[in-house]
């Protein structure tokens, strides 16, 4: 078997043996592939598509390409959740825990952020003294004390990935669902779970803008989870505008927190639903409760109950944080976002709200760049809401007067104000694809949020 | 601009422009543009095509990258010939001296067999002394002393499509036809000429296997010619079976003097057909005949007299060959390969006749391979021809003897015999794409060959 040859057979629009996937990845893995043949038969599967065989295949191989943990030796049912990534979309802080509490397993990898999106372990790192970088042992023992470990990607778990990805990068190949399939669940399956709930998002913030792209990578994962004998379900949910009322590091930490202490506030209503939402299917999965809706009203009594934000704090704990309560920086100064006009919010635009924070300090645009954690804005108003010229939207928190110019650039971008409020109502959870039956349906809950 | 976008503009079906296409030439022959971003870029241009602005531009950027000939202080009309290759196809060596001969410039930049297919470098190899790598001052020299040069590419002349070559070879990006167009066209324009005959090969011993990949090929190259400002027509030519009765770099080269000097063999009647046709179009695209008619007129004059003879041995005086005659080298052993069954020639299948020349070390398998000169195989029989079970079909000339079962093998593949000769006539020039005009027509001339 030589990689050109396998080169050519995808490129002519073929299918790949299991046995031809491994060998490219081994290949590559090893050393033996070099770059520049990766990156053509990655260009090659973007645009011919792999089968569900060959994305179940690929992951495989991706999965196998490091240490895969054994989780069997910790007694108790392990889940997970991976969202696709958005705008303050922070549930990883709440679920976790809520879930643990709850009596399963969640040995949870995640990502940091890039761009206009922000990641998990930049969030953790906004709390003093909360060390991501555990090693497999480490991660083991937290679990084992904890229930729950929130930790980044190690170089033993999946290191084919990490090659891939780095080029995908470069060469335009990011945007192919067979290559975005394999790198999400060969990553989350090497973690030894039983069970996986997807979150896939979509809307103008989202990675996949279109719902039928997300759907396509929904089923795909769904279908790859399957044949790879986990239980798994996937949410199609909104990211159309930022998920809660934080964007940046510390302050969705806040955020987090005060939705673990029962402190509820409208603007976070969305991020509560989706975080009771997400836990009730990571509980029917588990096979904790007998129905998701079953599940819902479990996260409900460990919310209100204060079980989850205890656990929350064991977790921390166990992973290096300082101090009781949680110390969290804050920045220098704060600056208010006025309407420039009266009426409702038509729409609040993820990609320039990312940015804004961006810019503040608190993201990337590289890999290197280093975040202050403290940096970021707080939205007063969301999509619908009536407001009066002069009225606050947002609070930005800086450290840098003279970032804060664009940061208010790109916020006034992101806020259109119309006459009316917008027509279509916000469904957060548009769709679900559940593993095992296969079925899909359009999803009932919405955010008909109560009244707090 | 950024390679990256680049590439995601193509992989996404958009159309680049010339600006564009230069910076990713320009970057990645000067070594800005790492190859794995080029093969991305690369199989995205196979999968998604490329426009005829596009080709051309890629074209013109590839011919920048290194030094353009400019051959304008030589008096005379420049013209050449390029073939896109086959096996027994040794039209160059008839080609340039009779066009030299009748008074215009050739100065021609050939390259080297892979494979199952001949090179016109390492046939003129086989002439002792023979020197194909001139600089280009010599190559100058040659030129302005004989009116006609072959010789192998300079590090000097496109460096764009040396570099980018070696990749396509190892990352299945070889067969796009708008990189064949660029590749070839760069090269050829890189020569400072002023008209060009292409000959585009099709059948089971050619690159494009199809007609319809020759003449979506031969078109492209057409139209890239034209925007540049050349004369251009291109001839898409038979290459179902060997053309004339040689395989094998010194056996070739004799076959071509005997052309030259007048005489007339059978088995070559299809080699000095197409000669005489190439011949023709260069002298009428050239500005030295009215018609092609003439042209070939001419060129048959210029082989009845002897003019293309002496032009040859001009050529090879003033590029280093020794002795007049020329001395050719001979094989130790010759071995007969006999018809194991009576009827007609069915088939003489390129690939296996090339391959057999190529195992007894008249080909190369690997670019660093060393070629034995004097060795291949003479042809006795040709497609139509009826054959007694035992008589001799092809002569093997060979070096060493524990190859001989594998070229008898190949051989025995490549000859089929059937009850009945082939119902379709052999036409050698199948159709004829020209320049300025823009039309087609469904070529006349076929091998109703002359009784010799």
């Amino acid at each position: 078997m030589r990689p050109v040859e396998l080169i050519r057979k995808k490129r002519d629009g073929g299918e790949h043996s299991p046995k031809e996937i491994s060998f490219l990845v081994d290949a590559f893995t090893r050393g033996n592939m070099p770059d520049y043949q990766m990156s053509a038969w990655m260009m090659a599967v973007l645009l011919r598509g792999m089968s569900d065989a060959e994305t179940a295949a690929l992951t495989d191989a991706m999965m196998r390409s490091g240490q895969v943990l054994d989780l069997r030796p910790l007694p108790g049912v392990k889940v997970d959740k991976h969202s696709t990534g958005g705008v303050g979309d922070k549930t990883s802080l709440i679920v976790a825990p809520i879930v643990a509490a709850g009596g399963l397993i969640v040995p949870m990898i995640s990502g940091r952020g890039l761009g206009h999106t922000g990641g998990t372990l930049d969030k953790l790192e906004a709390i003093p003294g909360f060390n991501v970088n555990l090693s497999v042992g480490e991660f083991l023992q937290v679990l084992r004390q904890t229930g729950c470990a929130l930790i980044g990607q190690t170089a033993e778990i999946v290191p084919a990935d990490k090659k891939m990805y780095a080029l995908r990068d470069v060469t335009g190949t990011v945007e192919s669902p067979a290559l975005i399939c394999a790198s999400i669940m060969s990553k989350k399956l090497a973690e030894g779970i039983d069970a996986l709930v997807l979150d896939v998002k979509t809307g103008s913030g989202a990675f996949m803008k279109r719902q039928e792209e997300a759907e396509r990578l929904a089923e795909m994962m769904v279908q790859t989870g399957q044949r790879m004998g986990k239980k798994i379900a996937a949410l199609i949910t909104d990211m159309d505008q930022p998920l809660g009322r934080a964007v940046g590091n510390s302050l969705e930490v806040a955020e987090c927190l005060d939705i673990l202490r029962g402190k509820r506030h409208p603007l976070s209503e969305d991020l509560r639903f989706l975080s009771v939402e997400l836990s009730g299917w990571m509980f029917r999965l588990g096979g904790r409760v007998p129905s998701v809706a079953h599940g819902r009203k479990l996260a409900g009594e460990l919310l209100a109950g204060g079980q989850a934000l205890a656990k929350f704090h064991d977790i921390c704990r166990h992973q290096g944080a300082i101090g009781d309560p949680l110390y969290l920086p804050t920045a220098k100064f704060t600056t208010l976002f006025r309407a420039p006009a009266g009426g409702f919010i038509e729409r609040v635009q993820c990609e320039q709200v990312g940015l804004a924070s961006l810019v503040l300090g608190g993201g990337r645009n590289k890999k290197e760049d280093v975040i202050d954690h403290a940096v970021g804005l707080e939205l007063w108003k969301k999509v619908g809401d009536p407001v009066n010229a002069g009225e606050p939207i947002a609070t930005l928190h800086h450290d840098h007067p003279a970032r804060l110019p664009e940061a208010l650039r790109l916020l006034k971008e992101a806020c259109v104000i119309g006459p009316k409020p917008p027509a279509e109502p916000r469904v957060i959870v548009k769709k679900i694809f559940e593993g095992i039956e296969k079925t899909r349906f359009a999803a009932s809950p919405c955010n008909t949020l109560p009244a707090s």
